[in-house]
């Protein structure tokens, strides 16, 4: 038994090494207590939670498949582990947090949270084969790079991700591009972590369901370089809610077309310039959900050349709300104008049933009717949530560049 | 006033969406709390830090800039408001959790947290000239790629990070390459991440105190495929605290063995192949923390030639710990074969004062001094903390290729 000696030795530094190259001690204090399993996917896709905490007066779960607003209560076992178990849950990625003692926290057993916008959350994948477009899949990946850039329009330095297909670094053709914008709160990081636009990508790629394209994720926030985390001032508050949001009312529209102005005069040239990129408008898409979605209107409708192919996830033309002015004063009259004339080989149109801008949807749909403008209409159930973006760019990407 | 109405419903509209992209509705509940400011940097560098909850029995800080086990309590207030001020802090990047009635969560005020393995931290930058080198400063920014390669030593599809420096993607030029190994516990995010290895080298390029070079940030558990975050599979717990922490002794060393010899093998081949790279000796570094350092150690003592520039940061020879299998049967044999004949034009090692592997680093500075073999060795105050990693980092890449 005595060689068993140095490997017990060795597993112990490791641990030690482990966690004292971390930086939060009291997790041995932590690891004292009760080891807990969080989150459990059970057999039948319920999934238990598990939080230990002896002191706590109360514990529950807020995760992204309940009604808005409703928690699950966690109780509280003789050994200090709270607990609470889940109705089975569809296939599909889920975010969650736990409200401990009125304060929102990830999972502290979960090692996978992701950032949405300034605040966190645990995730959580229930497999099944409408997960299995956005899982990692044993394919070949491409490549995501964090790009810095100037934007003489915004006066920043930005930073945009770009996805390259498998095989990119070393082929010699060139690839269609598609510019894809995220919504009102995210930024740059959120079409990758919350959107899974890689994976999604890569298995529609294997598959040989899309084609090999490279995917743009721009930050729309027009004020921010970069995302928060790759700030080093802290943010302030009151650029927290993207463009537009003050000013009278040219200024208003001059900020909500800012970003859109940057896309054309300073991202599509610098990506056209550095990647091996097919420069025309039948390889030129562009999609956006909520907040781009808007954007990805604007765009397109104020260069109604430039895209061949145009994605609206979640929002329409709000004729009564205060997207009024925008919608007045640049939509209307664009589509009015140009949709006649205009050869989008797509215009996709994704939005759930619950979604609080599904009547605004439905506008944008009539208005494309009375000018006798295909689309293709996805309505999905559930709301204004990433579960129906992931669902609109796994089925947007493959009807693109054929 | 009635053209005020407009902005206000915009503003409105936008907080809407703002939040209920979001995954966490219970937030408006806490914004209908009290809207606390965490953390605050105080005009003397000492940091304010603060927590809402009416129903906390508990909570304190833990920081990175605190003794091993220290907590710092938070004391309530009248309004629900937990506060603790800290002392001064020195300019430096650090971590910290809150201990919410003994669990650890990260700031719920703080937009910026990172994950350090499987947990996460809030981090705070307390500006200053020692802060300078690893601040997202208004210089030309490298790119970070995230690459998925084929390691047919490890029989995986791989991930790493690679930096590109500012002006590569345009230029005709050949670069150096820096191979820079996380510790354990750690994954290929690390040194990006906690370890800002990426604004470190652009300010170091900018101030032309360091030659442009590639870094490949790699990950150096044989088993992972990538960091826990792009696994679909929940982690398998034994498989979290690095290569050979089972088997005999045999199976210890191949296991501590693996990765190295999968950098050699997969690697650098690839990184040659797919990049535009100097492929010889004197433009090839490698440096590694902890574990890395002991992969770093095994990796160019193994391969005499392989490596011009190697840098040790906080491990050494540990003859008196269970690391004796790797330094009796490796390192200590390579040190002795090949010291006398390499012509490394550095060996740099860098450790804090109060580092657990103190005692390692300096068997190993006597191990060179024995065989005449000179270093450059830079003691720092602190431990083993990512505080003196980015220190090492910035204070080895100007000694680089020149």
């Amino acid at each position: 038994m005595n060689d068993q000696k140095p490997l017990k030795k060795i597993w112990f530094l490791f641990i030690a090494i482990f966690i004292i190259c971390g930086t939060q001690a009291q997790e041995i204090q932590q690891r004292r207590g009760v080891e807990v399993v969080s989150p459990e996917i059970n057999g039948d896709n319920s999934v238990t939670f598990r939080l230990y905490s002896e002191n706590a007066q109360s514990v529950a779960v807020n995760g992204s498949w309940m009604e808005f607003g409703q928690n699950l209560e966690m109780k509280k076992g003789d050994d200090g582990v709270w607990s609470a178990k889940t109705a089975a849950l569809e296939p599909s990625m889920y975010h969650y947090n736990f409200i401990l003692d009125g304060v929102s926290i990830i999972d502290p057993r979960n090692p996978k949270a992701l950032r949405d916008g300034t605040r966190y959350a645990s995730t959580l994948i229930i497999p099944g084969e409408a997960s299995e477009v956005f899982q990692v899949n044993d394919v070949p990946h491409g490549a995501i790079t964090k790009v810095w850039y100037d934007s003489p329009t915004l006066k920043l330095n930005r930073r945009m991700y770009v996805y390259t297909p498998p095989g990119y670094a070393k082929s010699k053709e060139k690839y269609p591009v598609l510019y894809l914008l995220h919504g009102g709160g995210g930024d740059e990081d959120a079409w990758s972590s919350l959107g899974r636009a890689n994976y999604i990508l890569d298995n529609l790629i294997a598959e040989g369901k899309a084609k090999p394209m490279i995917v743009v994720m721009t930050n729309g926030n027009a004020e921010q370089s970069a995302s928060v985390t790759d700030w080093s001032k802290l943010p302030d508050a009151s650029q927290s809610f993207g463009p537009g949001a003050n000013g009278n009312e040219q200024e208003i529209i001059d900020g909500m077309t800012k970003f859109p102005n940057s896309l054309v005069n300073d991202v599509i040239p610098y990506i056209e310039k550095h990647y091996k990129v097919i420069a025309n408008s039948e390889n030129r898409a562009i999609a956006g959900l909520s907040m781009g979605c808007l954007q990805t209107q604007i765009t397109a409708m104020s260069n109604p050349g430039l895209f061949q192919y145009v994605g609206c996830f979640s929002l329409g033309i709000h004729f009564n709300t205060p997207f009024d002015l925008i919608s007045n004063n640049i939509l209307i009259p664009a589509y009015d104008q140009h949709l006649e004339t205009m050869k989008n080989k797509l215009f996709y149109v994704g939005c759930g049933k619950d979604d609080f801008c599904y009547e605004g949807v439905q506008t944008l749909l009539k208005k494309l009717d009375e000018h006798n403008f295909e689309c293709v209409y996805n309505e999905t159930e559930g709301g204004h949530t990433w579960a129906n973006w992931r669902i609109y760019l796994a089925d947007y990407a493959p009807r693109l560049f054929k």
